[in-house]
């Protein structure tokens, strides 16, 4: 059989051939652009032809930080098919991660929207091994700035030869891009991916089985672009000749019906506070959304209140998908079987409300001291997964690989359970787990009966001291605007979901839930914040 | 990125783990077996296991004469899942070649239906390779035979470990299976297909671009399962957790419609001449095959007026696919575009009627003297491909593949154009393209052209040869049943399709049209039995 090499240029030069005409509508701070699969080709080699003029070789490290937008796009394609290595970098980091992981990675090059430009001027002394800056902006002059080599991204393109010929010998194996996790705790940890995990991961996304990205699809990607490469969707897309819409910065809910509506957008995927968002934006507003063939929600658990608002008010399919950095995302995805057709809606919504099943390619194990869990819907233990996508490594750190990866499977962190046909409920983080009296307490679960309440906009759940059950849950909850609920009417709402003794010992109200730079609930902070005010309710 | 090997074995035990209770229905000739996922994984286990027994190890060849069925599907994952390697024989094989394949496979044990036994024990004394033959019959007693060393699959599947382990060494470049070509001139031509290109190829059923094959479809192949593993179905339903439907012995028009009707088919997998026969069998009975998203056919072109009638008349969704066993075998897939939509009806059936466009993972080139022809649609010039389940060698023949691989490319012996969508167009295969007076005249879209006339059942077009133009075409027409028309009429039809100098120099009417053991025209032996009819008539 012929050793063909799973690389992304086969993926760039499909579009580039039999989807020339298709779209790509980039939004920037101050233009829609519209090109298509032909242009961005081009630009992509022209790309790659000015990064090797200025000195890019075969495993060098390209930083980028940019919004989702066209130039992103070309520098997910240009980069790893020089046999370069894309490191897209979150531009919400504190500060000493920004330099912990430029430097980490030693990028040679950063490409940064100019809206970021002072972020790098900030740390320019701190990061050696940057040689050069590019800045990705429809502006045509290079603004004032402190920094010393700095180029226009637009110049570049012209330069560039749109004829430039990729290299043939690179091997599926070799690194393509590079993303760090967004750390609650310690410092980044790097993640490589290699030209054949996102080519096989790509191939997933494309399964009728999974998101089923196709030809005929419209790709709206609102997780953002550094962020595990948002989710494999720009890859993907680009590979099958869809059109994408990339909808730039400071995107609002309204921004992002109006894009749908305009574009006529079948699929979109983001974090679930996105999705809280846009849910109130098309409860004010008039949009029309019927193009829409699946939102898809990870990063952190779906409320089962979601998945229904969604399909059964606004008649969107709602897919409820679980991933990681660490996983390059996908890994689960939650798909109702045949036989699930037969059940109950609030039974089916149980079963979208999971993280759903694994997909083709990948193995899934839920581990606990006595090994794997029986698959009963109920037993919690540790999610391990191993496949050709998912890392058995972080980038310069054995001891972080150490703790992470045993035997060539990945412990995510997550306890979850495991049903006998494979759906895995995600419980909680190892670490935001309640241990009470010894038993342990979902947090997510609790979370979940919290927000169906129709007046309550977030809540979290989080773990207190407690002397004599070691650690008991604490509700934490935002209000929607204007509602009014008491304390009393929420524990009244919730008596009948749990077992008397995994509900909170109290409920307090705040205005906001701290969250990650991705969205996430910073538990840790809460924790920090709301541990006192606890012990003096006591 | 975690080095993990793309297998046969993780296909399997995904079914077993999360699809256990889904159906295989299989018919044999006695009776309609109905399993599970759970059975068949256990079967496939004591099969392994038995396999061990015999003294079967890592490579050797196991070679099957089987229906579709069961007991074949068991063998199709037991054999590579042991690092064992399956060779699907095609019992229709003449005696020299059934020989052949088998010696040059040095086949150790055979897998054989109890109605082939005769065949094995015709040339039991010429294939010293073989140890042991093992029946794949509901019979409880081996038959009375004269050879040495037989088993009943099912006391081997008694006899065996439910519970045997595969081996987890296996590299996914280990060879997995074997098909030798149905060839029409010359020797059958070994292809060894890995474990990474049946799970490729696999996945690519799987996209919803292609034949999107997911849990809750119901497949049957109708494809025999000796050729080119049923077209890669059998893999990758049990990957998804399909229901699976496998004819046994014997299929007719009738019994195929029967079976959708009753399991509730949802895709199947043919040639067009078991489309042919289906749809007179639609025609004539009542039978309700509303559950069908799709029928796919390949193995040789489809006319369009079969296309029409299937998708304008009995409103079941035809998928034109193109493949060879060098190609694992799915390559090109003809699904219309989106902007195809909004063509006239006439306009999208020709679309259809190509051999659609490359399928993701693959390239294709089509190539002339000059290098790559233009994509024009127009101009021709024979068809190459390569990617990770191309084959880019014959087994034991390097000047075979010397003929037919360059570079890495197969050169598929097919005369094709390609439009600037990447829709390629099959109009000949090499040896049968009629040349004339220098210019090529494609004999497939004769045949198309003919067929589309209401009282042809069946149209084959070959070159005679001509003093003047050196070659002529003569069309070769099958009336249906009670059907009457004359040449002249004929003539008359086709006559707006083509330009004057591509219409056939005669039509002649016969009863039959000769074909291989895969239901493709055999123009060599029409040929061979009309070039003398036709110059008669000069």
């Amino acid at each position: 059989m012929n050793n063909f090499q799973l690389t992304t240029t086969q993926m760039l030069e499909r579009a580039e051939k039999y989807f020339s005409q298709k779209e790509v509508v980039s939004r920037t701070d101050l233009k829609v652009h519209r090109l298509n699969y032909k242009e961005v080709g081009q630009r992509c080699r022209s790309l790659s032809d000015s990064l090797e003029a200025l000195g890019i070789k075969k495993g060098d490290r390209i930083g980028t930080l940019g919004w989702n937008h066209h130039r992103h796009l070309e520098a997910y394609f240009a980069v790893p098919n020089m046999n370069a290595v894309l490191h897209t970098i979150n531009f919400r980091l504190p500060q000493e991660h920004l330099i912990y992981v430029i430097n980490d990675a030693e990028d040679k090059v950063l490409l940064v929207d100019a809206q970021f430009i002072g972020l790098i001027e900030a740390i320019k002394d701190e990061i050696p091994s940057v040689q050069h800056v590019i800045l990705m902006t429809d502006e045509e002059n290079i603004p004032e700035t402190s920094l010393p080599s700095v180029y226009l991204y637009e110049s570049l393109i012209e330069q560039g030869d749109p004829t430039y010929q990729y290299p043939e010998n690179i091997q599926e194996n070799d690194p393509a891009g590079m993303c760090y996790t967004s750390a609650t705790t310690g410092k980044p940890k790097g993640v490589v991916y290699t030209h054949r995990s996102t080519f096989l991961h790509s191939m997933t996304l494309g399964l009728a089985e999974t998101t089923g990205v196709q030809e005929e699809d419209v790709s709206l990607p609102l997780v953002p672009m550094f962020h595990v490469n948002a989710w494999g969707f720009p890859y993907a897309a680009t590979w099958f000749g869809t059109k994408q819409v990339l909808p730039g910065p400071n995107v609002t809910p309204q921004l992002i019906l109006e894009l749908i509506e305009q574009e006529k957008v079948t699929m979109s995927a983001g974090v679930p506070t996105i999705w809280l968002g846009v849910a109130q934006a098309l409860e004010q507003g008039n949009y029309d959304t019927s193009s829409l063939k699946a939102v898809i929600c990870g990063g952190s658990a779906a409320p089962k209140s979601l998945i229904a608002l969604y399909e059964d008010r606004f008649n969107i399919p709602f897919i409820h998908a679980y991933g990681m950095t660490e996983t390059s995302p996908v890994a689960t995805l939650s798909r109702p079987l045949s036989k699930h057709k037969e059940l109950s809606r609030e039974e089916q919504l149980n079963i979208k409300a999971t993280q759903g099943r694994v997909v083709p390619g990948l193995e899934v194990k839920v581990i606990n001291e006595d090994g794997e869990v029986p698959a009963d819907g109920e037993t919690m233990g540790e999610l391990t997964i191993r496949g050709p996508w998912i890392t058995d490594q972080y980038y310069n750190a054995p001891d972080k690989t150490a703790e992470s990866v045993k035997d060539g499977w990945l412990y995510t962190g997550d306890i979850a359970t495991i049903d006998e046909d494979g759906f895995i409920q995600v419980v909680d983080r190892t670490k935001d787990l309640v241990k009470s009296g010894g038993e342990w307490i979902s947090t997510v679960a609790l979370e979940n009966g919290l927000m169906a309440h129709e007046a309550v906009a977030e809540a979290s759940v989080i773990g207190i001291p407690h002397e004599k059950w070691q650690e008991r849950p604490l509700g934490v909850v935002v209000l929607k605007e204007g509602a009014d609920v008491t304390k009393e009417e929420l524990f009244e709402y919730i008596k009948p979901m749990f077992v008397k003794w995994w509900l909170p010992d109290d409920i307090v109200f705040v205005d906001e839930i701290p969250k990650t730079s991705v969205g996430k609930f910073l538990k840790r902070a809460l924790r920090d914040q709301l541990s006192d005010y606890y012990l003096q309710e006591q």
